[in-house]
């Protein structure tokens, strides 16, 4: 990083004048331990899975979209395929846990840990073995693309009613009230967002939620899908990959990552910051600056595949530009 | 626009969900006039000239550093280059009153209106002449770009001295007092910024600068580069190209081409805010809300550069995305 910091500063512009372009450009340093780095081969996983919670009428969508938006993944057709090709990332489709069954040659990770999770509104929404299962899962994503060559990961999620297990993952983790965590996810009226609220208070009542335990918030109000993220993130930091972690759903899943290995956060990049109220509080426990504040509140990675420019500038900056000596150009005087 | 709007409504996504993206997509239908417009050719204007002005002592960087950037530029030693080739664009180097010769076959646009302004704080930058004749430089560099295919314009500046010029015009223009639109530059200190506050303050008295009168106002407190990218703005405006307004310089320039043509304004997209102080000054003039927030303040085009990933990824969502129909993706019920 000390490396990168002194190369920027002798970059043929006046010191810091890119702002946080620079800094990221350091911290890119720092997490791959090279002082000029650049990610050519990048990866958004995307993983799905449905939501028991969902017959709670808290989501806007039918549950049906969940496997329909996975086969808009798999045919291109999604946001995220677009963003991402034109990022220059490949799109890794995950089902964790959808409540449909995929035929076996559909090309997506088979991953998947039960058929949807069950209703934290009645019980934990799934076992502590299967929440394991689900991590174990998005760290085999990870050492699966390692072996096609892999330089930067990004998160991305579909699930109905996973921005419920979200505020139910972040009210518990961070201590907040419910309603002060939990937003309008695909776009429920206001009726719906009570009974939203009320559900996720249920959930984590009846569930006995230890927020200090972050396996027991995952197993009891989280989703398969977000239990695949967090072994995503887990595996991505492990091997010194820097993670582009996109809205809501992938920042309760870096939460709970980073509640069980704290040392996780430093690996993370905050895409964006989104529509959905809660987002706020997990980058603030984070202690993360969004890149982009574009109002986005889709999910499927789509923050974080726009950011990927963000990120490709910042070390084409540092690889690329001329310094004052290279140039010829005077420094700075006043 | 009510196309576009209409097409985004039924892509596979929540409605809005994409945010600004998705208002973004819009205006640029509007700005071309095209249901699903994309922008393969894209070129960085930046201009460079010197300011009289200099002489006063308000730049942390000697006047030397202008030529010198642009033979930087020539080389593609810059920031501007490393960001533009990211983007897909050209960069098109214009030379609208350096203070020094180039050779006539140095590979940039030969355009100069005098060897820099005279000292503003002693008497009018230009002549009035001089500023129409930096205005129309800059409609022909647009209109030679043109012929070579041009979809999408983006502004940048080079010229020591010119946060000086630009914050003159922002407060000449707005009415707002000298310190409160006055930054620090290139990275001036505490006194250095008090006297050029001071210096803006005798400039815009003694000129008796009248800030209900645009060419009055770049006249006598302007500066060759902001003038030329006044003329390259209005000419894209009136070809219905849309412009990527850099930082606050380009911000300057941009207050000046409105305030000519009102209509002008619909054109330009504000790529992000400056940690210049006067540039919140200048978008809250013109209404725009930056794309991007990163702290930056060098110029050159650098954000406008870096917001071009932001424009084409608008326009790729809206153009290539599956809609509701297409995907068999079941819609909204709640």
């Amino acid at each position: 990083m000390a490396a990168a910091r002194q190369r920027q500063d002798n970059l043929t512009k006046p010191q810091g004048s890119l702002g946080r372009l620079e800094e990221l450009s350091v911290r890119l340093a720092g997490i791959t331990g090279k002082e000029r780095p650049r990610f050519p081969r990048k990866a958004v996983f995307v993983c799905a899975a449905d939501h028991g919670v969902a017959a709670e009428g808290v989501s806007a969508f039918p549950q049906a979209v969940t496997p329909q938006m996975v086969l808009n993944f798999v045919r291109g057709g999604a946001a995220i395929n677009v963003l991402a090709r034109r990022a220059g990332a490949r799109v890794i489709v995950a089902d964790l846990g959808v409540a449909a069954d995929f035929p076996a040659d559909t090309a997506i990770a088979h991953k998947k840990v039960g058929p949807g999770t069950r209703n934290m509104a009645v019980g934990p929404a799934m076992s502590p073995g299967e929440a394991r299962s689900a991590i174990c899962a998005g760290i085999d994503l990870v050492e699966a693309e390692l072996v096609r060559g892999l330089d930067l990961v990004a998160t991305g999620d579909m699930g109905i009613g996973n921005t419920t297990a979200s505020s139910a993952i972040v009210a518990a983790i961070t201590g907040r009230p419910v309603a002060d965590v939990t937003g309008r996810g695909t776009g429920i009226d206001e009726e719906s967002w009570r009974r939203k609220v009320a559900t996720i208070e249920r959930a984590l009542a009846i569930n006995a939620v230890d927020g200090r335990n972050p396996l027991d918030v995952l197993t009891k109000v989280g989703g398969f899908e977000i239990a695949g993220l967090v072994g995503v993130i887990l595996a991505a930091a492990a091997h010194r990959l820097p993670v582009l972690v996109d809205g809501f759903i992938s920042g309760a899943a870096a939460l709970i990552a980073v509640a069980l290995c704290p040392r996780a956060r430093d690996y993370l990049i905050a895409a964006h910051c989104s529509v959905e109220i809660g987002h706020r509080a997990v980058l603030e426990r984070l202690e993360l600056l969004p890149l982009l504040q574009l109002d986005l509140r889709l999910g499927e990675g789509t923050g974080a595949a726009m950011a990927m420019h963000l990120v490709d500038d910042a070390v084409a900056v540092l690889d690329e530009m001329a310094t004052f000596a290279d140039a010829g150009v005077s420094e700075k005087v006043l």
